[in-house]
Parts: C-alpha cells; structure tokens; sequence
C-alpha cells in the first residue's frame, strides 16, 4: 500500500511530468508529419494512394519525423513515441508499470491531437487512417505489423543498449545517430509494406486518426501486431543476442540494467 | 547611453560581422535552395504545383539544404538563418536585441539575394512565393504555421541545449547531427504541410520571394505564425522540459546560461 | 584432427551462434526492405518496373534498410549481411573460414526467410527476383555487378578499417556512421544500376527471391560478380591504399589485424 | 631545380600515389552515380529528362554517392573528388602545384573511366552530358555553377578547418559527418539546379561525359564557373570567416594550417 503511494509520487514527480510531456510533444511531431504528408499528397492527386511518390512521400516523412521526435525526447522521456515500445520496456523492467500507463497516456493524446490539428488546418480533410489491403485478411495483416514491429524494436533496443553499438554511457552524438537509425528503419519498412496495412508499427499512430475520423475498423490489429512484436524483440534481444554478461549465465539484477531505466 | 554605445560597439566587432555575414550566407544557401528546387521542378512538369514528386524535391532540397546552412554557420554565429530562431533566442535572453536586428537584416538580406540570383539565372522565371491552399483561411495558415514552426524551434533548442540531447561543450559530431535533425524535421515538415502553406516557418524564406515578386500576400501569416510558434517553443523548452536545474527553482542567470550566448 | 575440433567448437560457442542469429536477423531486415519495397511499389502502379519512382523507392528501402541492418549487428557479428563481404573478409584472413560457412548459411537463410513472409503476407503476390535489362548479356552484367560490389566492399572495408576514416577502436558513433555510409552507397548503386541488373551486389540478396519464386535464371551472374569484386575490393584496400604499415613493408601479421576479426 | 627534384619525389612518394588512386577511385565511384542513375531513370522512361523523379533520383544518388566518395577518401588524399576542391586548395597553399595537377589528371581519369563503364554495360546508351536549358546564355550558366560552386566548397572548407565545426584534429565521426554534409549540399543544389546547368559544380563530372561522348558543346561553362566560384570561396572562407587568430592580424604561417595540408 505504502509502495503504491510511493510509486504514485514518483509519478508525478517534476522529472515524471516532464517525461510524459516529452512523449506527448515527440508522437504529436511523429503523427503529424505522418498522417499530413498522406493529406499534402492526397489534395495534390486526388488517387494518391494509388501513386508510387506519395508512398515515398509519406515514407521520408515519417522517417525523418520520427528522427526528430526520438531525438528531441531522448533525454527526457527516453524516446519511445510508441506504445509498443513502452511495453516493451516495462515487459522488460526498465520502466515501472505505472509509468508505462502515462507513457501510453501521453502518447495516445498526442496522436490524437495531431490528428485534430491536422483535419482543422486541412480545411476538413478526412484524416488518413491506416488501413489493410483489400486482398490481405486481419491475421495476415496482424503478422505483418508484428514482423516489421519486431524489426523496429529490436533496433530501438540495439540504440539504447550499453552492451551495444550504443557503448554504455553514450555521448550526444550516440544518441542522435540512434534516432537516425530507428527514423531509418520506419522509413524502410514504410516503402516495404506501406501499401499492404500502412506500417503502422504503432498502435498511437493508428489509434489517433481512428477517434478523429472515428473509423475504428482493424483496431485491433494495429494493437495486437506491435504488442506481439515488441515483446518478441525485447525478448530475444536481452536473452539472446545482446545477454548483460556474456558467457556466465546473467544475473537478473544486471539484465535489467541493459537498457536504461528512464522513469522509475 | 554608455551602454548603449558598448553594445553598439559589440555589434560592430569582428566576431559580430562574422556572424551576420555567416547568417547571409547560409540563409541565401537554404532559400537558394528551397527556391530553385521549385523552379526546377516547374521548369519540368508544366502543372508541377499539383504533383507529388515536385513536393518531395522541395522537401529533400530544404532539409538537405537547411543541414548544410545550419552546419557552416553553426560555429560562426549560432546558425539560426531565421529570424523566427533569432526572435525566440532574443526573448530567451541568450542574444542581446541589437545583435537580433542585425541578424534579421543579414537574413533577409540572403534571401532576397538568393530569389534575385534565381531570378536572374532562371531566365525570367516567376519566383514562387509560398502560398496558402484556397481552402484555407488566413487565420488557419497562420495557427498551421505556428504549429509547424513550434515543432522547428523546440528541436533548434534540444540541439543547442546543454543540458539536452547536445550535453555541455558539445564536439563537432554533436554540431554537425544537431543540424541534420534541423534539415530532417523541416523536411519532415515540408512534407507534411507544403500542399497547404508551403511550410516556410522562417518568415526570411516567405519575405525574399515576396520582394522578388512583388507579391506580398499573406506575408502576415508567415510572420506573424512562426513567430508565436517560435517565442511558445522557447517558453516550453525553458521552462518546462529543460529548466537548467531539474529540482530547485532555477536561478535567472543559470537558466539564461542554457542555450548558448552566441553573439552578446 | 585436434584442430578441427577446436575451430568447430569456436564455431559453435556462445558468441558464435549469437553473431550467426543476427546475421540472420539483419539479412532479414534488409532482403524484407529490398523486396518488400519493390512489391508495395508494383501494387500501386501496374507497370511498376517502368517507373522512376518505384526505383527512388527500391533505392531509400534499401538504404536505409541496410543502415539499420548493419547498425544493429555490428557489435555482434561486424555487420557482414553480405556473403561476398563475408567472402572479402575470409580472402583478407579476418574470418575463419568455417565461421564464414555458417555465416553465409545464415545470410542465406535470412533473406529466403525474409522473401517467405512477403510472398505470404502480400497475398501470394509474386516475390521479385534481382533480373537482367534485355539488352545486356550475362557477362555484361557480371562485370557490372562486380564493379558496383567493389564499391560497396571497398567501402565496407573503409568503415571497418583501423587506419581509416574509422579509426582504430572506434566509438560508438563511427559504428553508426559507418554503417550510414554502406547504407548511402547501396542506395547510390540502386539508383545507378537498378534498371540494368537490380544492383543486388549480394548473393543472398538474389538468393532467396530465386529460391521462394523458383526462378533460379542468372544466378551465377549474381554470385560471381559480386564474389569477383569483392575480393578485389578487398585486395586493393589492404596491400595498395591502406597497409597496415605505411613505408616500410608490412609484416603478414599486421596486416591481418587491419580489420577487426569478429569471429575467429 | 633541387627543389623541383624534392618536389617530384614527393610527388611520387608511396603516400601520393595512394592519394591520387583513392581520388581515382572516389571520383570513379561519384561520377559513376551520377552518370548511372540518369542513364537508369532515363531507360525507364523515355522522357526522362522531363520528369521530376528523375530529378529525385539524380539528386539522391548525387548525394549519397558523394557521401561515400568522400569518406571512403578521406584519410587518404582529402577526399576532394573535384578539381576546383583541387583548385581552391592549391589557391590557399593546402597543396602544393605537383600534387594538385596529379590530383586533377586522377579525377578525370577516374571520371572518364565510369563514363567508359556506364556507356559499356549499359548495352551502348549514350552517355548523358551535363547541359544548359535552351533559355540559359552560356554567361548566365557559368554564374550559377559558379554560385553553386561557392556554396559546395565553402561547406568543403568548413568540414576541413580545425577553427570551424570539424574542430582541430577532428575524430572519425567528424570526417564521416563532413562527408555526410558534403553529400547533402550537393543533393540540394542538384534539386536547385538540376533543370538549368545539370548542376555539375565540378569540371571532373563534366569532363568524362565529354569525352565519351565526344560532345564537349559548353566545357568552358563548366570548368571557368566552377574553379571561380571555388576559389571566391576559398577566399571568403580563410580571410573574412574563419581565420585562422579571430582577433589580431593572423600570422601567414598559421593561416596556411587552417585546413589540413594533405600531400605536400
């Protein structure tokens, strides 16, 4: 009882409220620039969904947005901008449960902002959702999301691991190649399955175009995919592939460690 | 009046001088740039306005261009090459106003240059002044642009920012990814709402077209937005997220000290 | 005897089988890039082969694929995802050649792996194989697959090698820029060459496509080009632009230490 | 004439000649690139020179192809894949006359060399010549790659000065991120310019597509645009920027050691 307090109080500790500050300024830029370049292309050619250079498009877009959104979040909130990712890390123990739920929070209400901003500036533009081909079904499409998630997680725990590439107190210029790299790979996985369900690859970017337009068709695969994925990449990167102590079998304590705890 | 005349003095030094003419030429870099790709693109497809891959030259022009300009300037003069920047660092306190104006001058200065030079070399063709989508009001550019620029100069701060992603004395590898995150969130940017505004965020980029042409519309908006977008980024980011001390109220002068003075 | 069984212990030791995964994980990662790009493009535009903008596509996925796929194994396996680099580097004494074996199975694997998924999540779509422009002959496009991988291998070799750019142990932040640049210049031969021979510079990379589409037409031009070039690439770079000792005539044994052996 | 003896042997010292091959190479890489990507876009649709993907694509190409040369040089010869880099560095006293006039004889080799490729294994296309638009006077065209050409190596002299971003003896990381920024300058100016002169900015691109095609209509344009413009730059940047003490009168020495003296 005691220790739910004092988990409440480090929830709303300054450093806390900063963070999920941070996490809802970062997925506002990361949404924005994803869901208006699909508008942008969209008022441009009236069949853009159709067009090989909106695909482009929205693939620079998101790649480059997420760069910033990471990067200017990395210090305070650690950069998720994705509820996947911060299941990820609380599945993983490098954020405390409560937390993870303002992350989330945070997150989802940026989005969905974003989504606001968006259909008022665009003079009433019908807000973009992520959608799933027509000849793919709901598990296939579930896969999918989980594949590409998988992809963007484990390189999300590549950036933040001290056993990594990453070195374990990083300097500036780590951190900010570590952005690029997961801007990289969205922007990759955009331009490979982006006509298939969008490459959503997070469940606050499908999330907020869904209340603002109020389609909530295929939810639940924007959900479900990315959880899966997320949690399969934390999994086989702490036990597998980057193990805290390489030879003898780790200790717990030390595992945990391996990716930083940003918000206790 | 003494002290008048030192800060007159300091703006005339020859640190000073290098910085304004930094500022020139950086900003004639990225509005040559910004410009020319879309003459470029105009010169190729007659109705290029209304197509997607013109808006993806614009945008990798701008942020590859923007790199480029934010990193030669950077150690000479701040690298703001906008005075939506140079307006949120005055009232942040980390430039003296007299030292501003010579920057808005020097960058508006390149910009015209820039449009004149397209002018000139283009053989005659119409500079393109960023414009508003008919759909839109005055007043919906105006928030859109704010927004935009919010998102432009809270990243500007993270760069420059001592206690942020940058750490203290950043070395050169922090510099130079401090203004490829510029370059990439602009694009980003450009990306995301250049079918409605044409995204300037940088009233100097809308202002050298606008003489070029003789076409001052809408100038307001894309000065007016930025700059409110601006002096809210630098609020936020000060006093919100990156108080110079975590816990303790910050002292005036440490919070002044946290991005850096470049030109007092 | 005794020999044999001490390398194929190595062979399977932690640290081995652990470099073997991320192979497979970052073969993976890159070939679902590749060809996943390639099949999201043909959905949109009928005639997808005959568009530029599906080659600006094929040529961003792939660079900022392989960025990432190189990013996240470095530490682990030096980032080969490439058995002609993997080839380069057993010719050049910086990989046991049994290692070399299960890395090449690993690429191998990875990338039918990676084309598997998309045949099955793209609703059956074919799996695009790395093909020859009507007019060029087999050996014409060898020579051009062999010229393109010598850049990319020689590249390769830059990145990794102490006297270079790298620079002996290199921090964390060279890691990540070397792999941007391997990113950069697959991107740039994507462009040069993706309508000639699809610049696949990468047996794997032509492998699995053949394997899941059962098309196994010029494969020998996809293996021994990029074999041939490699191992020139690394020749050139180890005795005529960086040995290990400047003027005097190197020993063997510094020289073999030129680049980091990953798996011994 | 001992003196001249000193020089030619330095001249043809083991460190030179593997300068002059890595600017062979590297300049063989570029130009490679950029001739191959117009070639590629241009197989693909026959109006590609109308087309503003194709625009895209030589400019991606550009920028990354020129990212790689640069590093992949770097530590070797400068990385300057240009003879007016040559040129402006010979001005400044970075490199001695001998070594400039190998430097330049290995870039139009190099350059030459990748058009006799291109035009090879491209079943016989005709190699695309950088050429001015029909409304541009050759006058008009030497002024803009002369502009175009100052901002190229004013960014050149910013990555190299130890006054500047780059920082004295810069680290791997650095020199990777002054190449990535080289790269990007020049995609952006390609993007700028790419519809008017061809954007060449480098009398070694121009020439090897002359002379394998044997059109050398506007060579002049092309090497008196840029080597004035590299030079001005040059100027600017060691006089009225950076010199080499910011306040009293630099010494001549001093200011001769602002940008690393590569081959003496």
């Amino acid at each position: 009882m005691a220790n739910l307090r004092v988990h409440m109080q480090r929830c709303f500790s300054p450093l806390a409220l900063r963070a999920y500050f941070a996490e809802f300024v970062s997925t506002f830029l990361f949404v924005f620039t994803a869901v208006g370049s699909t508008v942008s292309a969209r008022m441009l050619t009236p069949d853009a969904t159709s067009d090989v250079a909106s695909l482009v498009a929205a693939a620079i877009a998101q790649a480059f947005g997420l760069f910033a959104a990471v990067f200017i979040a990395a210090d305070v909130s650690g950069g998720h901008i994705n509820p996947a990712v911060t299941f990820a890390f609380a599945i993983g123990g490098h954020i405390a449960v409560p937390s993870a739920i303002f992350y989330w929070a945070s997150q989802m209400l940026g989005s969905t902002f974003a989504c606001l901003v968006v259909h008022y500036i665009s003079a009433g533009q019908a807000v973009p959702t992520t959608r799933i081909a027509v000849q793919m079904t709901g598990f296939g499409a579930a896969i999918l999301e989980g594949v590409l998630t998988f992809m963007l997680v484990y390189t999300v725990h590549v950036t933040g691991d001290p056993h990594g590439c990453g070195g374990g107190r990083k300097g500036p210029a780590a951190t900010a190649l570590g952005a690029l790299v997961v801007g990289a790979v969205t922007g990759a996985c955009v331009l490979a399955a982006g006509s298939l369900t969008g490459a959503s690859m997070n469940p606050a970017r499908s999330f907020g175009p869904a209340v603002v337009s109020g389609d909530y068709k295929n939810q639940a695969v924007y959900w479900v995919g990315p959880m899966v994925g997320a949690v399969v990449a934390a999994l086989v990167h702490q036990n597998l592939v980057f193990p805290a102590v390489p030879e003898p079998p780790p200790s717990n304590e030390s595992r945990h460690g391996s990716v930083e705890t940003v918000v206790v």
